[in-house]
C-alpha cells in the first residue's frame, strides 16, 4: 500500500490582490506565478518532493519526507521574497485524492481563500518518520506516443496543444474516478500521475480508455519509492524502456 | 479588422535533451521551463507583447510592435542564459489561427522540432510599422463566475481543478472552431483568448456554449488596442466592470 | 562632451525591513537582492541601459534613452513582484559624479532612506529626446592583465580576491577624484567605469596610477555611444583588441 | 576550536565563454551571474550553508553539513539549468584561510580555470558526520555604525559607496592577515566574516584598526554553531543587541 503525503499550497487572498487597487499588469502576474512555482519546485525538490503547478494560485505537492518544520521554512522563504504569502496544509493517505481531500478541508476550515485575515495557515500531520517505507509513493509518467512526428511537426501548434490537452483532460478524469489518482500536465506531452498502488493492467486500461475516448495514444512508465523524487526518477527510466522496447506500460517498482 | 502578429517559440530539440545522457531530474526541468517562460514573458512584455506558456516547450505569443531585430535579441538573451536555445517564427493575419498556421509552417519547413541540427531558426514577416493601427489586437479575458465560492472553498483542490480544466478545454475548442481564436489558461480561473474581430453577442454565445456543455459559468471582458498589453489591460478593466455590474460580457474597444 | 543620464535606485526602508520583526534569514536576503538586481538589469537593459549592483540596496544606473514613464513602469514591475518597493531619481550631466550628486540630492530631499513613509519616490529630468546625440555616454571596460595566470591559477581564491579588490578600490578612488568617473566591479576581474569625455592618455595615467599604488596591472577598452549598451559593447570590442594586440588602452569612439 | 568546511565554486572556463564567438551582452552576463549566485545561495542555504558571491565567477561557501553527494547534486542542478558548468572543491580546517588554500590547490591541480577540458571537477573531504560539533563555525556580522545617517542620507551614493568599500577593503585585509579570516561584503553596509575561534577583544581590535586606518566605525555581532546558518543567525541577533545596547561587540556563542 502507498502512503502519499500530499500538501496543498495556496497563495493567500490572491484573486483580490491581483486587482488591487486596479488590475495589475498580466506580464508581472505571469512572471510572479511562474517564478513562485519555480522556487517552490526547488524548495520542495531539494527535499525530494515534487510540486505541480496545476492552477498556479493553488498548487499540489507530494511531500513525503518533509516535516512541518520544513514546510514552515518554505513558508518563511516565500514571505521573505515575494509580495504574497502562502498557506499550506498536509495530509497522508493510501488514496492520493483522499489525502488531498483532507488537506483541502483543513485549509477551508480556517477560512476562505479570499479572506484577507486568513494568511500563512500551516496545518496537517506528516507521515511519521518511523512509519515511512520504500513503497510510499507511486508515480506514473505518461507521454504521448510519437507526439513530435504525429502532432508537433504536422499540425499548427494550437491544434497540437488541443490534442495534448484533450488527452490530458480525459486521463485526469479517468484516473480520478477509477483510482483516486491525481494527474498533472508537466509540459510538452508529459503527464505525471500520483497514484495509489496500481498494477500494469490497470495502467493499460487507462491508456486504452484515453485512446478510445479521444484518439490520443499514451505510454507510461511507473515507479515506486520512499519519495516523489525517487519514484519519479524510476518512472522516467521505465518510460525510457517503453521507448526502446516499443511497449506501452513498464513498471519499475 | 484585427491584425494579430503571432510568434511561435519552440525550444530546440528539447525532448531529446531532457533524457540525454539519461533522464534529467524533473524538478530541474520544471524550474528551467517555468523560468524560461517568466523571462520570455518579461522580454516580450517589456515590448508590450504577451507570451502564453501553453506546452512550455512550445509557447505562443502575441507580438504586435516587435520587429525581427527585437526577436533576434530575445533569442540571443536566451542563448546567453540557458542551456537550451529557441527558434521563433512570426506571422500576421486577421485570423489568429491562420497567423499561427503560417508561423508553424515556416518553422516546420526548416526541420523537425527534434532535429539537432535545426537550431535558432528565426523567420517571418512582422506587421510593417506603417500598417499598424489601434485596432490590431483583440483580447478577451474570461474567468469563472464565483469560482472561489463555488469551487475553491468547497471542493478538494483537484476536483476544483477538474472543473476549471473542463471549462477551459470546452472554451478552447469552441473558440478555435467557431472563430479561429486561440485561448490560453493563465492560472487561477482565468483564460485569455486571442480573438479576431468579434462582437458581444458572439462572446455571449461562447459563454452559453460552455455552460451548456460542462456546466461552468464564465464571464468575459474584451479589449482592443495596438498591442497585446493595451488590449489585455482594457479587457481586464472590462472584466472588473462585469464583476461590479453583475454582467457576463463587457466590451472595452 | 558627454551627457550621462544617471539613475539612483534605492530600496525603500530596506535596513529596517531586513530585521523586522526579527532578523530575516541571510540566504533569503541574498537571493532577494541578487534577483532584484538581475531583474532591474533586464528591465533597464531591455531599454539599452546598464545597472550596477554597487551596494545592492542602492544601485546606480546609466539610463540614457529611458523616459520617466519607463522608470515608472520599472517601479511598478518591482512592486508587483517583490516584498519591497524602490525609489528612483534621475539626473543628467557632463560629469557622471555631478549627475549622481543631483540625483541623490533629489531623493534625500524627499526623506531618509529609512523613512517608512517615503516610498516609491520618482523624480528627475531625463535628457530630452531632441538633445540626445551619439556621443552622450562614454564607458571604459577595464580588466586585470593575465588575471587567471597570475592570480586565479596561483593564489588561494581569497588572496586573488584581495588583489582584485585592491586594484578596484584604487581605481574607483582615482577615477572619482581625477575625473568624476564612477567605476563599478562587475565580476571576475572586470570593472566598468562611467566616464566624462576622456582621452587615451588619461586612461593610461589611470592604469599607471593603479599599478604604482597597488601593483595590479590593468588594461582598458573604451567606447562611446548614444546609450550605455552601445558604449559598453564598443568598449568590450576595444578590450578584445587590447588582448589581441597586447596593448593597454584602446579607444573605440 | 572551529572546523570550517569551505567550498570553492568556480564557473568552468568562464572568461573565454563570455567573449566567444564575440563579447556577450553585459546585461545578460550580469543576469546570469547574479541568478546563478541566487540559485547557489538557495541550494546551499537549503542545507544550512552560506555562499558568498565574492567575484561571481569564483564563489566561496561555508558548507558544514553538506556531503559530497549534496555537492554533486548542486553541480547537476547547475548543469541542467545554465549554459555554464561549475567545479567545486571542499576542505576543512581550524583556519578558514587554510581550508580555502587546500580547496583551491585541489582545484588548481586539476588544471587552469580557463582550461576548456577541465569541467565539473568535484574534489575534497568534508568533515565526517561523527566529528561535527556545535562549535564548528564562527561567523561575525559587521555593519557600519549609523551608515544611513552618516553616509546614505548625506553623501552622493558613490561617495557613500567609496566609504563602505574602504571600510570593507581594510577589514578584509586585517582579518586575513591577523586571523586567517575570510570577510565578504554582503550588501548595504554589511560584511560577514568567516572566522577561526576569536574572542571579543580581538574583534574590538579589528574594529579599532579599521577606524584608525580609514575612519569607518564598525560594530559586530558574533555567533557560533554547527552550521553557517546557525552561526549567522546567532551573529545577527548579537548585532541587534549591539544596536539596542549601543555596544560595539556582542558575542552570542
Amino acid at each position: 500500500m502507498t502512503h502519499t503525503q500530499v500538501t496543498l499550497l495556496q497563495i493567500d487572498n490572491y484573486g483580490p490582490w491581483t486587482v488591487t487597487p486596479s488590475p495589475r499588469r498580466e506580464v508581472d502576474l505571469q512572471t510572479l506565478q511562474s517564478r513562485l512555482y519555480a522556487d517552490l519546485s526547488q524548495l520542495v525538490g531539494n527535499r525530494e518532493g515534487y510540486v505541480f503547478f496545476s492552477r498556479f494560485d493553488n498548487m499540489i505537492a507530494v511531500t513525503n519526507g518533509l516535516s512541518m518544520a520544513d514546510h514552515s521554512l518554505i513558508q518563511e522563504s516565500v514571505r521573505n521574497r515575494y509580495p504574497v504569502t502562502i498557506s499550506m496544509s498536509v495530509a497522508v493517505d493510501g488514496s492520493p485524492a483522499e489525502a488531498l481531500e483532507t488537506a483541502t478541508s483543513q485549509l477551508q476550515d480556517e477560512g476562505s481563500a479570499q479572506d484577507a485575515e486568513r494568511t500563512e495557515v500551516l496545518r496537517g500531520d506528516p507521515l511519521p518518520e518511523v512509519e515511512r517505507t520504500g513503497q510510499d509513493v507511486q508515480l506514473a509518467h505518461f507521454d504521448v506516443d510519437n507526439a513530435t512526428e504525429k502532432y508537433t511537426d504536422q499540425l499548427n501548434e494550437f491544434d497540437t496543444f488541443i490534442e495534448i490537452e484533450q488527452g490530458y483532460a480525459e486521463l485526469m478524469q479517468y484516473m480520478r474516478r477509477a483510482h483516486d489518482g491525481l494527474s498533472f500536465f508537466v509540459g510538452g506531452d508529459n503527464v505525471i500521475a500520483v497514484c495509489p498502488k496500481m498494477d500494469a493492467e490497470e495502467y493499460a486500461d487507462a491508456i486504452d480508455h484515453v485512446e478510445d475516448a479521444v484518439g490520443v495514444e499514451l505510454k507510461v512508465g511507473v515507479g515506486r519509492d520512499r519519495t516523489a523524487q525517487g519514484a519519479g526518477m524510476a518512472a522516467k527510466h521505465a518510460l525510457e524502456t517503453c521507448r526502446e522496447a516499443g511497449t506501452a506500460v513498464e513498471m519499475n517498482l
